[in-house]
């Protein structure tokens, strides 16, 4: 049966405001989505809260919602828009949001076989471009995001967001450089690097299964070690005054580019 | 000879801060740009700050632009990292900040002739996807982007972060969809939207100069009368369980298949 909280101060709603808070998603294991549509994205893939918070229940994809958690042993909270706006800190908070157990991320998760291109970013700063890149690579066939060295939280709210969704369809994981080359390389894979440096348009080389495509930070692009490792560098033709594009941009360019290629030759 | 300002209540400082706020950006006239990277683009494109905020000129590219802004009749005011941090809201400002006077906007300053590719964007809610679209229309080399409807404004800070200078080499224009319509039919141009109901994909059709690419609302997309005004309608393949791409990126995809095509002809 679903509970009641009315209080702002009930312990359950300070915890999951604090999950705002990277420090405490680390020590929760736990992060926070919100809105029905990315809610039930998560249930088509199988995954539910651990505790599910509303504000109105008529919409029947919220009742399955309800239901499927309560039936997972998750906990369904009625509540009202202020405790919800406390803990999503949005103006105008969705009428309902997810606490989730954060999945693992490690590298041993990833097979490789199981899609034919893969996005591995380095050293992103801000969510909202992991979230729009994990996006991209649900709408590319992408199997998932690898990310390298020290990048925004991909359980952010703000990654959750921009990516509406894709976290849960695709798979997530986070690795140091010096652990993921030699995870690259126990396997095929074409690692293709995009980079001001390259010699080669981005529509010159054949891209062949599975591809890795990676980016680099906003402001510094790939370290030139990075780059060396690379298989393929290549550049996108840049017409104007800017040296560059918006990394998750790039990024989509370069993966349409992949899969147009794919879809010539089928 | 530079100015100095050290104290919070100055009324040049506060008048800066307000910037920040659209209707104080409206009233003004004005807007705010930060970062050297970017005050330099603007050098470079001719536009230089109405007043120049900074706090360590010991930079070269710092010294030119104030030399050029104090020519040009402009303020140059020396001040500190704590009021620079006041102004521009940001916990680690840039060293420098420039207030702007804000560029006119009406739909007749787009000369068509002057680039083969332009960018349409309707109800855009986001500056920060504004910004990133500026972005990429100057690394396609399209003129400018025309906002219809209610967008997101321009000139905000979120906006010209985004678009990397861009804001002051690509041209902006705003018009509502019942002016946009007469000036493109007044001369030549083919309207390009792209949608999830489209029969074609995105890379069928032949584009011609000037291609307008017509990006709709990050939720709702194109308005249905919007699409039929349209003389191609596109969509991009969608291969996972999402719908539709972040509205700055599906520009870009779209952006970069027609200068491909142009490329290729060339």
């Amino acid at each position: 049966m679903p509970k009641q909280i009315t209080s702002f101060s009930n312990p359950i709603v300070k915890q999951a405001r604090g999950l705002r808070d990277k420090k405490h998603r680390r020590a929760e294991g736990r992060f926070l989505a919100e809105g029905l549509r990315i809610l039930t994205e998560a249930r088509e893939a199988g995954v539910l809260p651990e505790i599910l918070f509303y504000s109105d229940a008529s919409h029947p994809l919220l009742r399955q919602l309800i239901d499927k958690t309560e039936a997972a042993g998750g906990d369904a909270i009625e509540t009202n828009a202020d405790i919800l706006h406390k803990i999503s800190g949005k103006e105008n908070p969705q009428t309902v949001l997810g606490v989730y157990r954060a999945f693992d991320t490690s590298l041993a998760r990833i097979d490789r076989d199981a899609a034919p291109l893969w996005i591995v970013a380095q050293a992103l700063r801000d969510p909202g471009n992991i979230g729009t890149i994990l996006r991209t690579g649900d709408a590319v066939g992408a199997g998932g995001l690898i990310l390298v060295d020290d990048c925004a939280d991909p359980f952010s709210v703000e990654a959750m967001r921009a990516s509406m969704g894709a976290l849960f369809t695709q798979k997530v994981a986070a690795a140091r450089w010096d652990a993921f080359v030699p995870w690259l390389r126990s396997g095929p894979g074409q690692l293709v690097g995009t980079s001001l440096k390259a010699v080669h348009d981005y529509q010159e080389p054949c891209y062949t299964r599975p591809t890795f495509i990676l980016v680099g930070n906003e402001q510094a692009g790939l370290p030139g070690a990075y780059e060396a490792e690379c298989d393929v560098l290549v550049k996108m033709p840049m017409l104007g005054k800017a040296d560059s594009l918006n990394a998750a941009v790039a990024t989509a360019v370069m993966a349409y580019e992949v899969i147009n290629q794919w879809r010539r030759m089928t």
